[in-house]
């Protein structure tokens, strides 16, 4: 096992994508010391411009080849359908012995694809950090976005041990915990603790919205009653989603099957008045959320902590006097 | 109209069955001054002792009867399939000329079990406020739960509309807004924003639960990439979510219906690779989300505002030396 030392795992780093993940990925990286030197990329002329604005990178270059020109570490962290093109595109300018990596929700099908591409002599290292928020662009990252959560690493059979150990190195310097799975389990884990969630979340706000008798003001006037918990997840990046779900098919429709038989069970039990089979069911789903509060992967907060203010005082009569 | 005046709307308040929901009412009525005196009634002896020693109400009756005696406004705060029950016991004990409530999430079928036992005199206003945590029991409610939320009244043709205005002016004590709907209507509205959401949040759980691919140990694990939300609404009070599905069987299977028909469309643009569709409807399901929060019934700060905190500094490697 290599001697942990205080030296940054890499020295040129480079970003190229500067969403939510990626942007996270490089302030982490600066405000965690895990690179000397951090090059980003987007191909969003917007995010250009902003990213040389919020200077938390200490090169924005003007090209994907330029931003890994001489890095150690290259990061891609555009939507899973873009890898494989930038793959393509920056392969002829990587460095010989360079570590590069992603950060897709999916994995089989973006390795095969950025793997076609990889010259020999580089150390693929395919990485998912399990974490986010509702929100993308190069504003919406944050430092502490990984801290606590786990980043799943699925390199290729064969990889240079030491290029795991540094990848792992990094992530690990973001407050993550490291595991390693084979792409194919991690797809099936994904898929059903992230990606048929993401998929009903989209669902039941297109049902509501699309309803003749409940009115789309109703819905948002009334979705205290547990709907505005799923706007949350459905208000993610649609084409990184898009392409999670184009990427992924089998194990999602594999898990949505799952899920469509067990509320195929559910609709049975309602209508025919098992109040058992529902009690039954509402009682045991109560572990798995003691177990995420216990494991640090939610706060204990009720209603998550939302703000709950005391009323405004009561309007007084004032057309007396 | 009636005038606005700082006299609270009720003299004495009794509040029976003391949840989320008649606990934050009690507490809200103690806070705002919406009652000069303040009576709870809960069937749980370990409820009525921890009652005793929260010390939020005036009185901590022996029984519900005891509890309504000299009241003139009741809040009947137990699951739905308790209150037909309770109002049947409570009947003989009620003040001519009391206004009577309930909280549920059901409206047709709890007004028609709880009308039918009622005596003439008495002014019944179904009401329910749209809020809740997932939390339970005396301890869970708070005063400030209702601010900024919408309380539903559904009261029957006929009733006296003063009744009407004094239950209205109570639930704008506590910060509520209020609006008036016939009880069908209630019930298809809160089937699509709350019972469907909740009824596929508590079988994704379960699906999650019972697969043999995934450990239940992964689930937790990797639940921030979206499932761990879905476990807070599945974490809520079995025996109320039991009667709920029971009680609003008609409107929950319409809604479910059209909740499958939008998924299986979507099932078949992932299986074909429907790339435009996914998008389109990921893009436009944002719509309601800013509608939610610009409607202040959601926080609008990223990830619910949970905390991320910075990373524990890396381990020292201790062993050399």
């Amino acid at each position: 096992m290599a001697a942990v030392t205080d030296a940054p795992p890499f020295e040129r780093l480079a970003v190229i994508g500067v969403g939510l993940i990626g942007g996270s990925a490089a302030r982490a990286a600066r405000e965690f010391g895990l690179a000397k030197r951090i090059a980003v990329y987007d191909a969003s002329p917007a995010a250009q411009t902003r990213l040389k604005a919020l200077g938390f990178a200490d090169e924005v270059a003007d090209s994907a080849a330029a931003a890994v020109r001489g890095a150690d570490a290259v990061i891609v962290a555009v939507p899973p359908g873009a890898c494989g093109p930038v793959a393509k595109e920056i392969a002829p300018a990587l460095q010989p012995g360079a570590i590069i990596s992603d950060v897709s929700s999916v994995k089989a099908a973006v390795i095969a694809a950025m793997g076609r591409e990889l010259p020999d002599g580089i150390h693929f290292v395919p990485a998912h950090p399990v974490a986010g928020t509702e929100e993308s662009g190069p504003d919406a990252g944050f430092a502490t976005l990984f801290a606590g959560r786990w980043c799943i690493l699925t390199p290729p059979p064969g990889t240079d041990p030491d290029a795991i150990l540094r990848m792992a190195a990094f992530w690990r310097g973001t407050g993550s915990n490291v595991e390693i799975m084979t792409p194919e389990h991690h797809d099936l884990v994904l898929a059903i603790t992230s990606h048929v969630p993401h998929l009903i979340a989209y669902n039941i706000v297109g049902t509501a919205a699309d309803l003749e008798q409940v009115t789309q003001s109703e819905v948002i006037k009334f979705s205290a009653g547990g709907f505005r918990d799923f706007t949350r997840i459905a208000a993610s990046d649609p084409t990184m989603w898009r392409d999670v779900f184009l990427l992924n098919r089998d194990a999602v429709l594999e898990m949505l099957g799952r899920f469509v038989e067990d509320l195929t069970a559910l609709q049975r039990s309602i209508r025919w008045g098992d109040g058992d089979a529902l009690f039954q069911l509402f009682t045991r789903t109560r572990a798995i959320r003691r177990g995420i509060i216990a494991e640090g992967q939610d706060a204990p907060g009720v209603d998550f902590g939302r703000p709950h203010r005391a009323p405004e005082p009561p309007a007084k009569d004032t057309a007396a006097e």
